[in-house]
């Protein structure tokens, strides 16, 4: 097969690679459906995060099932199936507590851009939908994977209630979709920080209430503005950089809750500043698994569309001006159809 | 009057003050029937946290009132209070959601090491008893203005719950209350790290059922060698150093919470450790107010002894010895009698 390798900053090539193939018991093959490009990729892609070695990409999937490893119970061939970017046994005391992307046997998914992928721990990794889904239901299924995933836990580490008032810091797809989720929640008002139009339009259909342009200290102030002088009850912070956590932080009150839920690129957090904020803080890789049997179906039902946030589409050849695209700014984000 | 004053690393003085006045309509005069030294004073005595003037010394107190301003509604002359070691107007949106210490006319208390004691936002602040209480109720209601209100914090922050397995990072008299506050709380199992016999025996007397006597890293292993490989469900983190908080951190399972109750100095969180750690942490100032009701009704019904941290009684006028004793750990925590 041709899949998506790494070579170095901003060098993404497509490229022929070996087909996968069980290598444990507990393994599946998948025959992707589609894949697509995370704002994670942009990291490593920008030279921000460096690579050893030449690196194959993706870990965002569904997909139908191809073949399984001897040990597999729960999925089997030909069936559709959604995964999560981080493999889990579901069965060990961290799944139990719903923590499954902290598994005792995680592995992290690489390779997801390309036809086909290995997924280590099938059965506590993949969920199967009962039928083959709709080709237009495609799109917001993958999200489900990683993306809404991501922006879910991000509402609820910041235990967003019915009547919170939350802010959402970053219009990345994450952002967007954690916009999506707290709307699902009950939030009552939701601000969210962007000065970039077409996303600004997403936000406010997923539910964003308000729309505040200033950054860093001065969005925080004006986030402090809009609540008279309290704070907001629940920050999502979804870029992962030193401005965008002390940002959310500080738009945040007193006993209030930030969640983050992008791997932090050189944040260092003072602990008498954040012992003074008195907010709670919680994230990490986002435990996508423990919620993905609710957030399919609020897919398939047609209750949430969290698929918009793929504003460009591409041929899985085209990979690499999908990395561009995303880099420059000029999509949200790339999916990639095998 | 004489009170005490520190005027730089190790010179605690006992000498004459000006008796403490009415400044705002707000304001309470208190005769204290005690004070202590706390273990945050140790801080700048031992000048890890550098003082620019001499310094009136003391926060926690409990007395009768000598005096009110003509604004002051709720506690009147005569009447037997307790308080906090930050003062609130309890009116507050801050306030409101139970984080008096962090109310928008917060102000940190000094001077209490002495007899007679300003208390500001009088009304927010003092809660009375019904009657005057025993001299044997002294010690308890003290350490309920501060020391017990911490531990508190800390086991309500870190969420322990009924059957949660806890651990407590610090054998000072908040992390020993800390175990007290959590058996309160349901803890099935509680784990104090100290390798100091008066306090591992009070420890087991608050209820802690696990010493763990290594330190740092080992200190860490040894609680999930306890756990099973998981980690605790909660851990107090009661001592405000770069090795406590991350020993703190190590020793949670993922999906766990870790509070952090004393001024962080010196402390420093690497952005990526924290989210991989995938723990939740709160804390800061406690917000003693939040509990006094219940933790004075605890105390006066005889179901608590918190005073129990008090294992050197001075007069004030003996106040250096007070703090030279805690600073050397010949005592636990020293009640200083008016």
């Amino acid at each position: 097969m041709k899949g998506t390798v790494l070579y170095g900053p901003r060098d993404v090539r497509y490229e022929t690679l070996e087909d996968p193939k069980i290598l444990k018991p507990t393994d599946a093959i998948l025959r992707l459906a589609a894949t697509c490009v995370c704002g994670s990729d942009l990291w490593p892609y920008r030279g921000a995060q460096p690579i050893d070695r030449p690196t194959p990409m993706g870990h965002e999937y569904v997909g139908v099932v191809e073949e399984v490893g001897s040990a597999v119970r729960s999925v089997k061939k030909g069936q559709f199936v959604v995964g999560s970017f981080a493999t889990s046994d579901n069965t060990c005391p961290h799944c139990h507590y719903g923590y499954q992307s902290s598994c005792v046997n995680r592995e992290f998914m690489l390779g997801a851009q390309s036809p086909l992928l290995r997924v280590s721990n099938a059965d506590g990794t993949l969920v199967a939908t009962r039928e083959m889904p709709s080709p237009e239901m495609i799109p917001s299924l993958l999200a489900v994977s990683d993306v809404l995933g991501t922006g879910w836990f991000a509402a609820d580490a910041a235990n967003v209630r019915p009547g919170s008032t939350v802010a959402v810091v970053g219009d990345g797809a994450v952002g967007l979709l954690g916009v999506l989720s707290a709307k699902r929640m009950g939030a009552d008002r939701i601000i969210a920080m962007s000065r970039h139009e077409t996303r600004t339009k997403l936000a406010r259909e997923f539910g964003a209430t308000d729309i505040v342009t200033e950054r860093v200290d001065e969005g925080a102030a004006r986030i402090r503005e809009l609540t008279k002088g309290v704070g907001a009850d629940s920050v999502l912070e979804c870029v992962g950089t030193q401005e965008s956590m002390w940002q959310a932080i500080r738009a945040t009150r007193p006993g209030g809750y930030v969640s983050y839920v992008g791997v932090p690129h050189g944040v260092s957090l003072d602990g008498a500043q954040l012992f003074f904020s008195h907010v709670h803080l919680h994230g990490g890789p986002a435990p996508v698994r423990r919620y993905l049997p609710e957030l399919i179906d609020l897919v398939l039902s047609g209750q949430i569309e969290p698929g918009k946030v793929f504003d460009l589409t591409l041929p899985l050849a085209e990979v690499a001006e999908g990395y561009r695209a995303m880099d420059e700014r000029r999509a949200i984000k790339t999916l990639l159809t095998v």
